[in-house]
């Protein structure tokens, strides 16, 4: 399992022309089953209810945050001083890790993780160390210890930092994949950048990955794009409206399970996760279309919250949103949550304040939070901090740019009277007309 | 519904960059569930398993072939003569079928016809025409035989042939989609072509659409991208074998359905077809997540043969296969089956004889078919047939490349002694090593 | 000259795809001889140097301008208010002083401004008077005023304060083009913005043109794509360099004359700037072709300095540069000066300090120069100044970047005894080795 | 000079991202003044005049085609078999060859050439052997012998045919890098393929390059490429008709020398090209400035053939053309001939009969004119040329679609009475209306 394929074997990229494999290792680890489900879990969630081309999978950015990883660290013709090359086992675990880094994702991740109390990191792990895996047999016929040390590079502690930190840090494989990836699937022209010049000067440094000073501008263009992506892409009000219904049908659904409600047909695959005694196989079998085909047949259930709810995502009528101010609105907060109870509307299920600063958020904050800087390398050797040496970076640095907004249906989608909908109306109208 | 859009609204596309759309009707129809379904069909099937980014959908395909119908018939800049403008109804219903054109597909489309009898064509006018669905609702609106028109422009038996051909001919709004699109998203180059150049090319004359003589040469590129499209693509046997697969599970799934198996889950929405019984209303449930969801739960089924075929497909197990000539191959074909069956193999469902001239195959071959031919129109006014005046398009019409294969299972993988297996393989050998 | 062409005309173009010319009027303006002159004035003068496809010319920009000033004003599709295209007089003139706006620039612009103190926003408003102009007589046959109005355009004191926003301003049709053009031909990605959504979200508003609120981001990302242009492109040292060595061959040509220095072959064409006496007719016959050529003589010439700036300038042998603080560095100016006098070298042709803001600095700076800032429009119908609004933008605004530095041979290709070379090299290296 | 550079350089180009120069040959030879003068020649002579952005030149060309061999053979992680690298002179010496294929190339090559009968081809051998060159003193600085390898691979003549291949055949570095160029700088879409692939299954083999069975259909895709740039692009009749003009303007300016006419300015550059008393250094001179620079003051000529031509060269208003068919139509040319002399237009100068088969033809004809046919490798290690598998590639060779047309000057252009403009206007209608 050390060795190479006896032919290098290509797959076809949009965003790397073609990802080389060239190791039996990871040609092994990419048939794995739970590789394989990747394919059935989309990268960007619900954003493609925004942006409707963003249906692309988990699957193909694993396999680009490889063949980053390998075009880093593979060259030998630049004087840049990678050395994993010529050692073997280090080299894969790099690759491996790259290829791994996402395997613990579960459909709808980040809702499903905060209603369920679910963790794709600690489930990464999991999967690669536990022996019922694909993944793990592959990894182990490496050496015993290899599925530890890759496990090591996905929580940070593995003693070779250069390989965590081209994982996982500001500026790592994994996000510049994403960023063009996102990009290209979109449509949107934000999330480009020079990434071949980057690899050009990136290099390994003190145990840490750093930039050369003459790609300082090159680093500066990523970190932009990774801004505008958010602001523009994943930051999306209308995203955000349809996680808040996800949320809300998860939310109802275990009530009702714990109400001992009669679903018309068993969810078996999501029983262990309603009553928290999920084991790892249990959370194999979940992907995209389980979610969906349970949001499809609970359409028809009796319970009107959650067929509700269900029609509204699978239909796309999503909540409608405006601005919110946590300080001063909570009054017009309980006058509409009375009126929506008036007509019959639960407010717990229809109602949602949301923070954009609630979400994985992933702008440039040196030092927070295990994200590690970007150092530029001066020429008399000095590390000196991007946003110190870039104005451009330090304008939107450190800064929690928290956009609160509520959610709440359309008025005229409800069921309500005519004189209801109209009162409703003004109501929304009055706060929200001009935010 | 007959009106504009008070603003006009854009959808992100990465293929025509913008979506636009003016007009009530058609973002009506977009919003309906019937339109939305789409979202949840892949466009090209499995092709994915060989193209791992092919993972778009229906619904945008289905966009884009609005979108360029709308650039085709909205400019009034040109001296093309498209008068449709003018007349709004007339408008409106090249765009609603434009959009509408695919809504009748389901889940592994080809696939799932070939097993059940269905029939996308017939259900999208089944859509158009059923009261009860959104989308003829929304029709309707516009005028009590608008459906109707529709659903005529959807059999190419509509008086105004001109909107017939911009949306089923050799050179229309859905293939000049699919073929950019497809090539988007799976990365290969081969299906780009000058659309702008072909849309400025087109025109209307004699009730039919007509190419300019001078915009010979884009339309010759066009025809030799989809060829290319085909023979690199479309046709890829391990996406043929993937559905060879999805094919086995289905008739395992009927003939246990039709012996009285009992599934550990009822198969709830599949019944209907099982039995053939199903109405529209169970048609519109199906999508990729519905499919996928029984495969996935049918990995536990005890029956081994379907769950056997299950995990192949879910993790990727496919079949190999080798040319097959069914001429002269036929005695090996029964060695096989036997040497199949004596280990404990179905033959009925782990082998397969498979014709890419089975396949709905799409090259260019005037006057078959209904599919319309490319008319050049000369400076004289004459209209002369492409293939006549382009030696490149003669060398791929009327020829029916039919490339014969035998898809069977890796013979490393099935349960078998070591003797057994080897006896297999040399037997497998002998025929396949250098075909 | 006022009317339609009979068919619509189109110029491929890889930017825009196709420049569309509709108009009687446009046609023949493309066809004038001052026009065609623009064939052969490289864009970005020797920037080619640096970044070796930038070879575009002038001509194939002013065609872009005019392509997106025509997309700006032709769409009646849009709520957005542009009234222009009603105004069939008003039309035209904007598409014409978009297309003329650079018809006054020569050969190597900045560099032939700074040395003969000629002027191109003088000579395009020359040639657009002059009643001996090709383009006067085309523009006079609409009326006679007309002339007269698209002057006034170009020197913005036109009454219409749209059309001189959509030509002269922080965004504009001709920043517009310019930065998708030359990222285009360098290949550098940093010149990448959503052109189409800016388009859209661009309208006119109290005498000027705004930008509704919803398009500030990607107004911001235009704004950076032009920052980073501006430091990775345009202010690119090397390109620096080259300019240097062309301002001292135009300063040894002068001299040379004035001293009455018998040249191999007369420069016919250039005799009239070296005496100040040049007329339209003369300014109209340069071109970068005029300009080389003399240089390639002049590689000839007896002149020793002449001669050797112009090999170096024909065969890329440039000045190196280093960092220099005009407030700390002159002793070692003076030193250096001293060493090249000593060696047979006059300073005033091989050393020379420049700073970045003496060059056309085209940051974003409100208010200053005539540069028109970017009002956003919020819902309310309040204007807001862009660097208000987005942090990013205020980083970079209104501050002059400057970065001097001191240009001088390389050492080693000098024309000096070996001991002399050390010395020099010493000298140097001490003062520039960590610069 | 055989050593590597302490630190790879790279050069920003679109078309291959980067331009990777690893090694001080290469380094020096870019920098010598032959490989400088390329920049100052367009790669596409006078097609800018129908295709406007068709700017760059044959310095960046050469760049490319150096690249693309340098991806070829510098790959040492295929099994493909390329061995050069190992071989340290051989490899430089593909490399060299890539990069100086050209450096024979003269300005508007093919028209200079027809006209003068000076040959690049040659001129490249001499540049590179004639001891007073850089390019000469550079390469000799590696081997005494080398710059005569050099020479060998250039005329073909080299021992490891495998180098000659990559540089001249049927699929070559030079086609691929210019069809790729050409289509970037033109905008059309015509001249794309998939690089990356093709370089995956070149392979040598039997002294000699050849494509593995798997890449059939990327190098089909490649030479139907290069048929339709021909059909759309290098053989377009508006860039024909600038080469005649060019070729009249010569063939004028030698009859003038020759009878001793007295030039304004003396045409110092050309006097031996008119004597056909040229040297390398003569040659060495020229470039398209040069020419445009004579063009541009003969303008201005007593003689009034060669001022209009040039007139009309400069500011593009260029002969019209119509089919002829030299069997059928000469009793039609002799009458418009006649018209000609009868207004004083003599026919020499103003009338042009050409073939498109006069060109240099490349389509895919093997065996033919030493254009080296594409094999392709089957299974079995059998070699099948590729017009014997691709019906597609068969469609288009061994044929010369010979297209004669016959090239006028637009007849309201020229000095006559409105009289005699009628009667040529009728002359010329009744033969070219419908052609």
């Amino acid at each position: 399992m050390i060795g190479k394929l006896k032919e290098e074997k290509v797959i076809k990229d949009p965003i790397h022309r073609y990802i080389h494999v060239q190791d039996k290792l990871i040609w092994a680890l990419i048939q794995t089953k739970e590789m394989q489900r990747l394919r059935r879990v989309q990268q960007l969630g619900m954003t493609n209810l925004t942006f409707p081309t963003a249906e692309h999978s988990r699957f193909t950015h694993s396999l680009g945050v490889y063949e980053i990883m390998r075009r880093i660290i593979a060259t030998d013709e630049t004087a840049s001083g990678w050395q994993l090359k010529a050692q073997r086992e280090e080299y894969l675990l790099a690759l491996a890790a790259a290829l791994l880094h996402d395997v613990g994702h579960g459909p709808f991740s980040h809702t499903f993780e905060a209603v369920f109390g679910t963790d794709h990191e600690a489930y990464t792990k999991a999967i690669i160390m536990d022996e019922t895996t694909e993944v793990h047999r592959v990894l182990a016929q490496v050496h015993a210890d290899f599925p530890l040390k890759v496990s090591q590079v996905i929580d940070k502690s593995y003693s070779n930092q250069v390989i965590v930190h081209l994982i996982s840090s500001q500026i790592d494989a994994d996000r510049m994949d994403y960023l063009l990836r996102d990009a290209y699937a979109t449509g949107v022209s934000y999330g480009t950048f020079d990434i071949e010049r980057i690899l050009r000067v990136m290099m390994p440094y003190q145990n840490a990955v750093v930039i050369e000073a003459k790609g300082m501008h090159a680093v500066e263009d990523y970190v932009i794009s990774r801004y505008q992506m958010y602001m523009q892409v994943y930051f999306h009000p209308v995203t955000r409206s349809a996680e808040v219904i996800v949320n809300k049908i998860f939310k109802r659904a275990i009530a009702l399970h714990q109400q001992g409600y009669a679903f018309k047909q068993e969810p078996l695959l999501l029983q262990a996760f309603f009553e928290k005694t999920e084991m790892l196989n249990d959370y194999l079998k979940l992907d995209d279309g389980v979610m969906r085909y349970h949001f499809l047949i609970w359409q028809d259930e009796n319970d009107t919250i959650l067929s509700d709810l269900c029609q509204r995502f699978m239909n796309r009528r999503l909540f409608k949103y405006c601005a919110y101010n946590p300080e001063t609105d909570t009054v017009f907060y309980e006058q509409l949550a009375d009126a929506y109870r008036e007509i019959g509307y639960n407010p717990t299920y229809y109602l949602q304040v949301q923070s954009s600063s609630d979400l994985p958020y992933d702008l440039y904050r040196p030092g927070e939070n295990q994200r590690l800087p970007i150092n530029i390398k001066q020429k008399d050797g000095q590390l000196v901090e991007l946003s110190v040496c870039s104005p451009l970076v330090k304008a939107i640095s450190g800064k929690t740019k928290t956009s609160v907004k509520l959610y709440y249906p359309d008025v005229s989608e409800l069921r309500a009277s005519a004189k209801q909908k109209e009162e409703l109306h003004q109501l929304v109208m009055q706060h929200c007309s001009n935010k």
